[in-house]
């Protein structure tokens, strides 16, 4: 596998001197199309056809493992390293999670038609507020190649169409999966544009999509940190992401001190690379058993900076700069504050959270429910690990990303942040005055 | 009334060598910290508040009238149009339907703490999303000065602060009724900063405001074309709002003709400036009394534009450009075409309408419903005039406008499109397994 190889199969697609605009646009216009052919699509057989999908997924077991030989040779090649490797590397048990996570969608229940609201006004009309698809999603993701499969599952499911833009390092791992995905869904006719795979790998390309105003309806990018940072930056298009996941869990002095201590640690520990994991631990003043809390995510490995009065909780607490009550570490690393109260710790969230997920752990109900009316995240917990912040444990059935914006949906984004709504009048012949 | 005058009117609360962002920054920040005040104010002190206000006003009459009459003056001294005169006075009358659409705010439900939905996880944890305010939303509006009473009260009903930013030509007015209303937001324990008009004119501010994200949560732009499509062009802010209101009323087959020419007339010619009038009307070939609500609108004193099926109808419709298929006349003008059936009529709508609000005339129930379902507007109307696309009629009680984007909230926006949600966790020490 060469680089001229790629550059070549880069191409596929694309048209000879189309620019990367003219070319977003031509994919963005088919895939609208498409879209409207699938709001006429009955929910039967939406989940029919992801059905079909996955068996497709499932048969092409083998020329999609080729595929992500292909990319995995390639990978090695540049010095891809080891964790980047093992994302995009996909074997039999892989593959089949892929092909179980889009029938897992296909069994979800179509949001689109819900009635959202209805009334009735003294002049006789009806009026009601019903769900529908948003339109053409755009997603933009890096080297995971089951995000081509999920992704497209979710936003078809829910009617709308899909334009992707995966890592160039997956490139022909998520040929073959769109590849098997498209076979699945046109034999149960769906409109092969509802699904489409960005056919360049030019950088251009994305920006393009971010760009892409009226064409494309919202982007959600699924990565890490800078690829999130750019397309927040630079998108003309309403964006659904979370940045940072600088998730607090604050210890009351009311909390129950081997809770506290079992919540900090799996909050940490139990996956420190996840945007759940807490990266700030606040322990009350008067909480008594700060120091056992401390020891316990010492002994577990975890590295800790603290405040003064931390350190002074164990010799093994190290100094935490300014920079460290910002910082996500995705890494068994965690910030640890001393602070006077329930005012304090809001205080503190409210000027260091992410606004992505921020927990209390306490016996007072009173504070309880003033952490919860007053901390202004996408999720607000209370006696309970930061790392149930999913869409999976929220009962979603699946998740297209977590958001931490203020409009349109907040927290674990499935089905119904897909969708949007129109206002239905009905009438018999009413006139305005 | 003097230009340099105007000029030292516009430094109030503007501080020496502050550049504009950095003036936008000082008050969002203060906002932003009255709204963490207001998110634990009750329903009824917010209530209570926009009374207060609304007292106010009534009484600074005398005040409100001779600033009114600065602007006017100033206006005249400017050539201002006599419509844009219209727009910006104020007498005794208008000042007390300001006054008593405060006090209308005021007697709305307060949507903030409504629970939108509930569920318990196997694990015993629950979860529930409840409204929230959205934050600091940014009103940048143009000469009418009720806008500045409307918009803060709508903002702080819903829990919100506001920073509003209005016209110059209605710099005087715009203070005078901001200090009523602060005076009775105040006296009522409402902090001053939590509304906030922007104390210049210089229109580098409102740059500033577009892309102060993060500081500004949303911007609802109210006023012409050219202000929307700048405020949607150079926002990196989230809008709320519409650009054009391309609105279609299309008279199918099967519509009765006394209604079809009664709704043609009322959609057009009832106002003919409101964003719901209707500008293209499309007549089914198969509809015998084309030629019936053709003339009614000739007669009525509309100018009308059509193809060459229309202008068959009757000598009197002129010849349509282009043009005219993708234009907001909001005056008595209007394209009218024929279509060949429900499909057709779909077609041109997806081509043409501005998804704000489009309306069928039909007795086929079969027809209404698929109309329904497929045009993609914010309104879709059967038997109705679109003229009643309004948050008043739709029994929103008010409306901060209407938005024709895909996201968040669609058609009339009031309360609770001021709002957003938190998603809430009740545990009782579960961790993650």
């Amino acid at each position: 596998m060469t680089e001229q190889t790629i550059l070549a199969a880069d191409q596929i697609g694309a048209r000879a001197a189309e620019t990367p605009e003219a070319l977003v646009a031509r994919l963005a216009q088919a895939g609208r199309a498409a879209q409207r052919e699938l709001a006429r699509t009955s929910d039967g057989q939406k989940a029919a056809a992801l059905r079909a999908a996955a068996a497709e997924l499932r048969q092409a077991e083998p020329a999609i493992l080729a595929a992500n030989a292909l990319d995995i040779a390639a990978g090695e090649a540049k010095g891809l390293s080891g964790a980047m490797l093992d994302r995009l590397r996909l074997d039999s048990g892989r593959l089949a999670g892929i092909a179980d996570a889009v029938e897992q969608v296909a069994g979800l229940a179509d949001p689109v038609g819900e009635v959202i609201s209805t009334s009735e006004r003294p002049n006789g009309l009806q009026l009601s507020r019903v769900r529908i698809p948003i339109g053409l999603i755009g997603i933009i993701y890096e080297s995971r190649p089951n995000v081509t499969a999920d992704a497209a599952a979710l936003c078809l499911r829910s009617g709308n169409a899909a334009l992707l833009r995966g890592g160039s390092e997956a490139l022909h791992s998520n040929r073959a999966i769109m590849a098997a995905m498209t076979a699945g869904l046109t034999s149960a006719g769906i409109p092969a544009a509802a699904i489409q795979l960005l056919p360049t790998q030019d950088r251009a390309a994305v920006g393009a999509m971010l760009t892409a105003a009226g064409l494309i309806d919202m982007i959600v990018p699924r990565g890490g940190k800078s690829l999130v940072a750019r397309v927040q930056a630079d998108a003309r298009v309403p964006v659904l992401a979370h940045l940072d996941g600088i998730c607090h869990t604050y210890v009351h002095a009311a909390a129950d001190p081997a809770m506290a201590a079992r919540l900090a640690l799996n909050a940490k520990m139990r996956r420190t690379g996840v945007c759940g994991s807490m990266e700030t631990l606040l322990l009350d003043t008067q909480f008594p058993a700060s120091a056992e809390v401390v020891r316990g995510l010492l002994d577990a490995g975890c590295e800790l900076r603290g405040d003064a009065r931390a350190r002074a909780l164990d010799p093994r607490v190290l100094i935490a700069s300014d920079e460290d009550w910002d910082t996500e570490y995705l890494d068994a690393v965690l910030s640890v504050a001393v602070v006077d109260g329930l005012d304090a710790a809001l205080d503190h969230i409210a000027a260091h959270s992410s606004h992505h997920t921020d927990a209390i752990v306490t016996g007072d109900a009173a504070a309880a429910e003033r952490f919860l009316a007053e901390v202004d995240s996408a999720i607000v917990m209370v006696n309970a690990s930061s790392q149930f912040a999913d869409g999976g444990e929220f009962g979603l059935g699946a998740e297209i990303g977590i958001a931490t914006g203020r409009l349109h949906a907040r927290g674990p984004v499935a089905l119904e942040g897909l969708t949007t709504y129109k206002w239905l009048v009905r009438g018999t012949g009413q006139a305005r005055p």
